[in-house]
């Protein structure tokens, strides 16, 4: 059975998986940049900017985590949110994403959504399909994309805390940042002994970030 | 200048210091033991249960934190969630904390409380002093009796939170422990971009928790 798997996703020690006040100029909200610092530097968030030739960047601790992003994937689920800043019917279907025309998932990727419309077909093998569904069915649909690999849960928090609490992960990557972010929406919450369902170890980087992994028991 | 500092206090992952439903049975709540099971295997912490001979204990990365808990330390102050399960006027001042006749501080011990009592002298070192105090007012009294050693805030979670918004934490040793408690008293509220004041560093134990130290910038 192919595994459903998280990865790379960063929290604030108060648990916050995103800021508060998403915008167009702001996709994180008030925590801006601050939740991924400790990606940037990484040659695999290089290589998506950077197409032609080396992409150079950090290749230690947090690279080793970060690269496992792409390995064995089919298929991304994402929520709206994560898509994008516009809530309710959609009113101008030109919006394609934060990634430009040739976005980092090069697989189908279908957005949770209750408003429907066309999927997108993009560059680079990416196609954004839109679906109303409860985790379990869109996870349905998301394997038989598959082709037997895996399916990656892409976020926002609501959107992974949602499968945690359908028990639909096997694997999580969780990135603790030393940072109160205070306000946002909270990964953890409603998940209460959640532990019991994942053996979870810890490594700490020379960042100052901490990756969780939580591994289905 | 002495040093305030805090030490082996642990969250969860969702960043409750203790559990709901604190009682005489349970001083953590619902939370049990389960904050502080990194902690019970130390030698540290079997040296206080064992006054004849070795304690034996670990004394691997958890122990190398656990340890610095009462080196330099002249005074701790503590909430009264911590001394003990009473709210509201003491009705029986027979109450002398959790800890027995010889509990482990060693040193005077200041617990805030809006309810006035008398001091308490245990065995071994340590006197109760119960004040009605700011965190400043009570800082200030502790630094008088702490003979220019430092000061420790022993918590809980609502008492470090007024120590840290006030500003007056130099050191903080937090443990994250990788369970999610749902419910309780969060020890990060209120305190938005606290990570300005403090360098962070992080280490991860083979015991799964991860030691953070927040050293005042």
């Amino acid at each position: 059975m192919s595994r459903v798997r998280v990865h790379n996703f960063s929290v604030s020690l108060d648990g916050f998986g995103t800021g508060e006040g998403q915008s167009l100029e702001a996709p994180f909200g008030h925590a801006g940049t601050r939740l991924h610092e400790w990606f940037f530097p990484t040659r695999s968030f290089r290589g998506v900017q950077e197409t032609n030739g080396d992409p150079g960047g950090s290749t230690g601790v947090d690279e080793a985590f970060a690269s496992a992003w792409g390995t064995g994937i089919g298929v991304e689920i994402m929520g709206r949110n994560k898509f994008g800043p516009q809530r309710g019917p959609w009113t101008d279907e030109a919006w394609n994403g934060w990634w430009g025309d040739n976005p980092p998932f090069h697989t189908p990727v279908y957005v949770l959504t209750h408003h429907a419309r066309p999927s997108i077909e993009m560059k680079g093998g990416t196609t954004f399909h839109f679906i109303d569904a409860s985790p379990t069915d869109a996870l349905k649909v998301a394997r038989d994309a598959a082709s037997g690999l895996d399916v990656r849960i892409g976020g926002g928090p609501s959107t992974i805390r949602q499968f945690l609490a359908a028990n639909l992960i096997d694997y999580m990557h969780i990135v603790i940042v030393p940072i109160v972010l205070g306000r946002g929406e909270r990964l953890w919450d409603g998940l209460e002994e959640l532990e019991q369902h994942f053996h979870v170890e810890s490594a700490s980087s020379p960042t100052g970030v901490t990756h969780l992994t939580l591994t289905r028991a």
